[in-house]
Parts: structure tokens; C-alpha cells; sequence
């Protein structure tokens, strides 16, 4: 296969690429921003999205001109969003682009990385607390030099929960939203977070501060590295249904065990969002 | 006044009883814990919270003999909370104990310190990143060495909001909680963020990366520190009623401005708590 090169120089590099990256965020986290929204008022976009996204996009096309990039803003713009067998670079440049915009300090930049449809590994970079999550299958996952490990808690009565609001703000979707978190605080959750950043909370899994993550509303990219991270720390990821994951369907349940996971599946509700490839 | 002495050399000790404390967490944060819990199953004490608490008191009471102190867990073993004239310190020793039982890293020590009822200055230690938030009455409020400034904005619909779910997990509490959140959301905010730790959300909104703040059932250790930090960075804090804040009475809404924060008072419905000082 493709994957001849070698992993710890792609690493090394994409470290370098993240550090200077982050550096573009932090400064720009001072800023006053342009902001612009997509598919609703509270879907953010800013100039830095653009400009990082192109930026890591410019790079790793050079190293690999015959790989495929699967990106949010790239997406936003008309690129067709859809996952072959080729080698695919799934990113990204900004998550968290509401806290961003807040200068609320929790966000981060995604990059995972598949190759017939598998995922090979995710790196998560927190740009305000320089720590950087990675995960390579069958490797593990690492915290800057740390292994990572999910919980083992299989009891909801003894869990914390994460979850994000998702980019639909209509009516009937706030009702199923906080109805998901009503069912699980009355299953006596010790309590729910949400934090602003899907790739952050499932970083937050993944290091074993919380014991699961749902999401309706989530794409590709705010699930790929992470997806690894995860598996990699032991937890289970999963489709909301209970099901395997679909990468490109928009939902999500990522648990330490798989017992919790499923717990969560038959408790909430879905809220339907529209797939990353169907358009 | 009894504020004679070196406000300084205060904040010295006070700094490196911070650190001591810090220390005992964090290393508190990698061990497994004796988990207790107080008014409900989401109510949650540690050894930790004991003994930093005793500890920051003993401390005190060397140093300042004839000072009084409202301390959360003193409190829940029956101390009387009553705010005097006196000077008074009035401390919680680990905010987000939920967080601390998950090793979920947004955990801080806070320390306020009122006399003739008026609160002079406040402490709070981020005890995973570091971070020193000090604010005295008069002299502007700080984040290490750095100055804090509130958000200026004055628009819902630009608004990042921040809320914790408090102890009561009844029903109708949830009923109500969630329904704060679904007129907030209805009118537009851009996002709701819950992070598990009161004084945390109160220092993020000090700084500017939050534009307003409201709760119910928080205590008058999760404000007192709080409290003078954000009005020495330029914000308000008031009563949920929309009238002048009373720190005894369990509930409060802070924002950068007075229009958020009247916006907010007039669009939440009221969660009913004892009063601190009710007993």
C-alpha cells in the first residue's frame, strides 16, 4: 500500500506545519475578526479558517500531489465531500470557530488521515494550551508524550457527559437537543459540559475526563483524527443508531465502554441533519 | 479600616498558599478518589476539598485571628453562613468538584474577602493551566500579569452565554434550567457553553471570552472572588431579578454590560434556592 513512507517524518512535519498554525491562531485569537456565517447564524466562518486551512492544504498537496482533501471550508465552498479509497486528508483548520471568534480559549485544529476508508491516524492540536493529541492505529494515543486511556465507567449514575449544540437552531431541533440532555440528567448523569469544540470534548474522552460524547450535527472533519484518538485510547466509537460509525453521517456516540456508548444510543433521540456526501 | 496591613504581602502568601494547594490537587487529580455526595446525587465532596479547605483556613486564622470564614465544606458540616461586618474570607476550596472526580481539567480554588459587607479582592487559581485571576476593589482585575477587560457587546445575537446546571436535578428544575437555555438559544445567542466550574466561567467572562453568565444555585463561595474580578474588568454583576446582586442569595447573572445582563434578567424564568444564609 501507500503507506510506505514513513509516519514519524510525516509526523514530525505535521507538528511543524500545526506549530506555525497555531501561532496564526493565537496571534489572530487577539484580533478583531471578520465573521461571516454558512448554513445558519451560529455557523461561524472567519478568515482564519480560510487562510489555515489552505495553508496546511498547500503543504501536504506538495509532499502528496496524488492525494485527496476532504476540508470544511474547501466543503463550504463546493467541493464534493466524499470518502473514496484513495489516500485522504480529512481537516479541520479551525473547530471551535464560535469560541475562536469569542476569543473563548478552547480551540483546536484536526487532521486525520485515511486510506481505504480506514482511518490511520488523527492529529488534534489545542492551540491555547499547546497540547497535542495524536493517534495512529495500532499504535496508541498520545497527549504531547502521554498515553491516553479512557474511562472504564459503565454506569450512567457515575458518568459525565459532552455534548455540542450542532448548527441547527430551529425549534423543533432545540427540543430534541435539550431533551437528549434532559434524559440524561434524569438517568442521574453527574453532568453534561459542552465546551464549544467537538474535537476538543472527544479529546477530553479520549484522556478519560469524561465518560461519553454524542452529537447530531458534527461532519467529517470534526470526527476523523479524533475517531483514532479515541479508538486508539480504548473507547468505543460508534453511530448514534448503536450501529458501526458512518464517518460521513453526521452523528456520533464515543464512549469509553462500550456498554456506556450503547446506553446513550437507547437513550436519545436523533436529530437529522443532512449526510457530508449527499449533495 | 482593618485593611491596614500590606494588601501585598497578602497577595504573597496568598500566592504560595495558592501554589501549596495547586499542587495538592493536581497530584489529587491523577489519584482515584473517596467520592461522597452532599443535598444530591450530583452534589459531590472529596478528601480534597476537606483538607484544602482546612488547610487555607488554618493559614488564615494564624495570620488573622479575629477574621471570620464562610468555607463551602465548614458550611455543609453545619457552620453558620452568615455574612457580618467583619472581615470575612469566604472560600471555596475545589469549584467544579464534579470536574475534579472526572479529572476533567477545569477545576479552581477561590478565595474573596469582604469587610462591612463590601467585597475588597478575590483569588482564583485555575489549578490544571496555571493561571492566577486576582482582582481588588479600586485597582483592576488580572489574569497573571495580564489586565482583563469584559465584552463590550451589547446584542444578543453576537452573544456567547455562559451557565452550569446546579445541584437540584428534580423535574421540574430541569424543566426550568433547560428552559433558560431554549430562549437563549431562540433568541439568537450564538452558543451556550456549560463547563463544570462556576468561578471559571465567571473568570472566562471576566476576560472577555464570554459575554454573560447566569445561575441558579450556585453559593457565596462560587461568587465572592469572582464578583470583584469581573467588576474591577468593566462588567456588571446583578441579582436575577434585575436588581442589585446579593451574594447570600444563590443565584446571579454577570455580562461585560448592563443591557446583556438586563436582556438576560428578563428573558430566564427563576429556579428557586434556599438562601445561603437561611438555615
Amino acid at each position: 500500500v501507500e503507506l510506505l513512507w514513513n509516519l514519524f517524518s510525516l509526523q514530525k512535519a505535521l507538528e511543524i506545519l500545526l506549530e506555525e498554525k497555531e501561532q496564526i491562531i493565537r496571534k489572530a485569537l487577539t484580533e478583531e475578526k471578520q465573521v461571516s456565517t454558512k448554513t445558519s447564524a451560529a455557523d461561524l466562518v472567519t478568515e482564519t479558517d480560510h487562510f489555515v486551512e489552505n495553508l496546511i492544504i498547500s503543504v501536504l498537496k506538495e509532499k502528496f500531489p496524488s492525494h485527496r482533501f476532504i476540508a470544511e471550508e474547501s466543503t463550504a465552498a463546493g467541493s464534493k465531500c466524499v470518502l473514496t479509497d484513495s489516500p485522504t486528508w480529512i481537516i479541520d483548520p479551525v473547530d471551535g470557530t464560535c469560541n475562536f471568534v469569542h476569543r473563548f480559549p478552547t480551540v483546536a485544529v484536526s487532521i486525520g488521515f485515511a486510506v481505504n476508508k480506514e482511518l490511520e491516524f488523527g492529529v488534534i492540536y489545542h492551540c491555547t494550551e499547546e497540547r497535542l493529541y495524536t493517534g495512529r492505529r495500532g499504535q496508541g494515543a498520545f497527549c504531547n508524550d502521554k498515553r491516553l486511556q479512557v474511562s472504564k465507567e459503565t454506569d450512567i449514575s457515575k458518568a459525565l457527559i459532552l455534548t455540542e449544540i450542532g448548527p441547527k437552531r430551529d425549534p423543533a431541533t432545540l427540543k430534541l437537543f435539550l431533551g437528549n440532555i434532559e434524559r440524561l440528567l434524569k438517568a442521574q448523569a453527574h453532568g453534561v459540559r459542552v465546551i464549544g469544540s467537538s474535537t476538543l470534548a472527544l479529546c477530553l474522552l479520549a484522556s478519560g475526563a469524561a465518560d461519553a460524547y454524542y452529537q447530531f450535527g458534527l461532519h467529517c472533519w470534526d470526527l476523523a483524527a479524533a475517531t483514532v484518538i479515541i479508538r486508539e485510547a480504548g473507547g468505543t466509537v460508534i453511530d448514534t443508531s448503536g450501529g458501526p460509525l458512518d464517518l460521513m453521517s453526521c452523528r456520533v456516540i464515543a464512549a469509553g465502554t462500550r456498554e456506556m456508548a450503547m446506553f446513550i444510543a437507547q437513550e436519545i433521540q436523533t436529530i437529522h441533519y443532512r449526510r457530508d456526501d449527499e449533495n
